[in-house]
């Protein structure tokens, strides 16, 4: 199964063949369909890290309940828009318990994952003000949310966080803001791809210009509680999830499911808005919706538009999870702490063998090992090393396409069985002999 | 339980009290809080007949198979943002054995209900030529397509078909397709809330209109074999629901789960897209889109962009559905013809107490009892009706907000039990003695 490298021919014939782009300009997508092909022609097993998707189950707590919930007749039901009850009441108390942040259950809204979350956010926060034209994205980050304001005709304008940690984010952030065109500021926390965490002192920053400019920060949790250099999974008790929510009133946050309860085929995320945003009116939020209210321009407009709700069972799921880990009957770090050990070994398989990682560290402390980190090969861009790790049986996704400045890979850790590590060990070592590293 | 009238001093007291609008200028969903707050305060149960919603359980073949796909650990992982394979499938299946149309698997794709199928749809259909605005509507229609084209910034046109059928349809349509503006036609058939269906000429006609000025048809099959005047529930046997797919290959079709397989609490529908038209390429789509092909920007643009997919569980709930009718081991006509048979014996009540249909007639022939039906009282506006019947127990909703020009309520029969008909008969025949017809 170690017949590496694979021949370049052989793979070159099968991106012609299948009509597909060159590997280092592909997408996610294309590289997994690519792999896939792989894979299937030469047998061999890949370490594949391109795809950020969750590689444990989910609690049982959350399928019981959905079946429970699908007996007791729910699948015939529109489901209410805002959210059935249990479900707006737990994720309240979730944001009180894990963020330590006061909000009414009527701003927690859920939506068909993070994704329309995102969808729904820019569709009303874009729109609050006609004089402003859109969102300033801290990148790196996803590169669909950048889609989504495209495909709906919106602005958008991004800079590479890294080099504007700590007090240079002030400057940096005022730059775009004094322009006036800026309705809402969007980044993940930690970072998809960096895995660097904005720590109190920035997102301070953050919430004060955010007041300042009366610019709406979406802040999206997709990786809540993965800082495993803190705990932060016990109800009620510091340290708390840092959250922009502390510093301003004006803000958005995007919880999703799919990480930290594996739940991601189900589709559901929570939105939670301030109630004090919740319950502002915009009067140019009437060009495209029916009120001039925030909240109600969220559920009844683009939550209703989108999709008319969210799959009536599984709100009942994810209510089930949120109560376990409110009530403090299921940990969701014991899970998915996993995910961090690996990294860690994996991160060091990669280091000794002459890689190195391109965000490495978090203002002045390492970086904290978590689902993503990134590498890079010294002398390679990211397109040659991406191309060239595919012969190795390696696969991940270049960090161009992620808004990121520097030149590297994408590498998710979580559907790397630890089986592969031997694997891995041998394939980065016979890359590393194969492309001795000049300079050194 | 019958203390009909009730007094217009209460009902304008709890509309005061809570902020509503007055119940003649409400939307479905407001009219529905009023009529909740209305039955906790006089404990009158209401002949509700203003929600389009199912009231029949889902077929226990659809939840079953979803408690089967939960407990094999689909909950965890992403579904295929192109559909599952054996849904489909049996999609396509289905659209030859009920519409004796051929398509490719490829070539449906679920979405997050009809309501994102509609979305999906308009994001690309109007964005494929920048010389064209949006959509035209056939009305009477569902109001919530156009708050979709209004929020995301296209637009659309309208107009009522009822003086406009058969032949004379040619002549209107043409005159809005001759103006170079219409991207995209949507219309529901059955119609939602007159209930008439524009028969094979009429789609003739459409298909014809749509190869000629290049417009795509968006036809809403909502109410799937509805029109109980005919049989469409044998797999592979004419008569089939009639469709523009048989005089075009620039469609897409929407077909919901939620009336036909009572599904509408897990938010699935399928769009269908002609193999020409998702094959199809178009280079101003590029500006939207990371592509110029229709199907494909659909897919990884527009419901990647909006859901990143349909619940994982819910495709193979829907997947067995649709397996189960196609094999005819489950025929869905059994189950909803109630529908019919309860708008049969309303229709009667109300024509018996000096009410008229307001859509009564199907060209030459009477309209179908089905899903809705369309009443008016002489002498009395939309507006009027819709207050007066409040008095007398019974709610419904405008027809103003469907875009017709004629007065009276849409009227939906799924909620209204059998056991309310005597109370139905009594108020109706109260409100006929309360207010004489004049003029007759």
């Amino acid at each position: 199964m170690n017949n590496i490298p694979i021949s370049s021919d052989l793979i070159n014939y099968i991106v012609k063949e299948n009509g597909l782009p060159s590997p280092g300009s592909s997408s996610i997508r294309e590289i997994v369909h690519l792999v896939d092909l792989i894979e299937a022609k030469t047998g061999i097993k890949f370490v594949r890290m391109e795809m950020g998707v969750p590689g444990l189950p989910t609690p049982s707590i959350g399928v019981e309940a959905e079946i429970e919930a699908l007996r007791r007749g729910v699948s015939s039901l529109y489901p209410d828009i805002s959210g059935i009850a249990p479900l707006k009441e737990e994720t309240a108390r979730f944001i009180k318990l894990f963020l330590d942040v006061e909000i009414s259950p009527e701003c927690c809204i859920p939506s068909v994952g993070s994704m329309m979350g995102g969808m729904a956010s820019f569709l009303v926060a874009n729109r609050n003000d006609r004089t402003k034209e859109g969102t300033l994205f801290i990148d790196p980050g996803f590169p669909v949310q950048k889609q989504q304001i495209k495909m709906i005709g919106h602005d958008y304008q991004s800079f590479d966080v890294c080099n504007y940690r700590g007090n240079k984010l002030r400057d940096k952030l005022e730059s775009y803001f004094k322009t006036g065109k800026i309705s809402s500021l969007l980044y993940s926390n930690p970072n998809n791809p960096a895995w660097i965490c904005l720590n109190e002192d920035e997102l301070a920053i953050i919430g004060e210009l955010s007041r300042k400019y009366d610019v709406i920060v979406i802040e999206d949790l997709a990786y809540f509680g993965m800082d495993f250099r803190k705990d932060y999974s016990i109800p009620g008790k510091a340290p708390f999830q840092p959250t922009v929510a502390r510093y301003t009133d004006n803000w958005i946050m995007l919880l999703s499911s799919s990480k930290i309860f594996s739940y991601a085929g189900q589709r559901i995320g929570m939105i939670a808005i301030s109630d004090n945003l919740f319950n502002r009116s915009y009067p140019d939020l009437l060009r495209y919706f029916s009120t001039d209210k925030f909240g109600h321009s969220v559920i009844f407009g683009a939550l209703y538009g989108l999709s008319a709700g969210v799959t009536h069972s599984v709100q009942y799921g994810l209510a089930a999870l949120l109560k376990a880990v409110n009530d403090g009957t299921y940990n969701f770090r014991d899970d998915v702490i996993e995910y961090g050990e690996k990294a860690r070994i994996m991160k060091k398989i990669f280091t000794s063998n002459g890689f190195e990682i391109v965000y490495d560290k978090d203002l002045d402390k390492p970086v904290a090992d978590g689902f993503y980190f990134t590498i890079s090969y010294p002398g390679m861009t990211s397109r040659e090393l991406l191309e060239e790790l595919l012969y190795y049986g390696i696969s991940a996704i270049s960090l161009d396409i992620t808004g990121s400045e520097r030149e590297g890979l994408r590498a998710c850790v979580s559907l790397v069985p630890r089986e592969l590590f031997d694997d891995l060990e041998f394939r980065a070592r016979k890359f590393m002999e194969d492309h001795p590293v000049k300079n050194k």
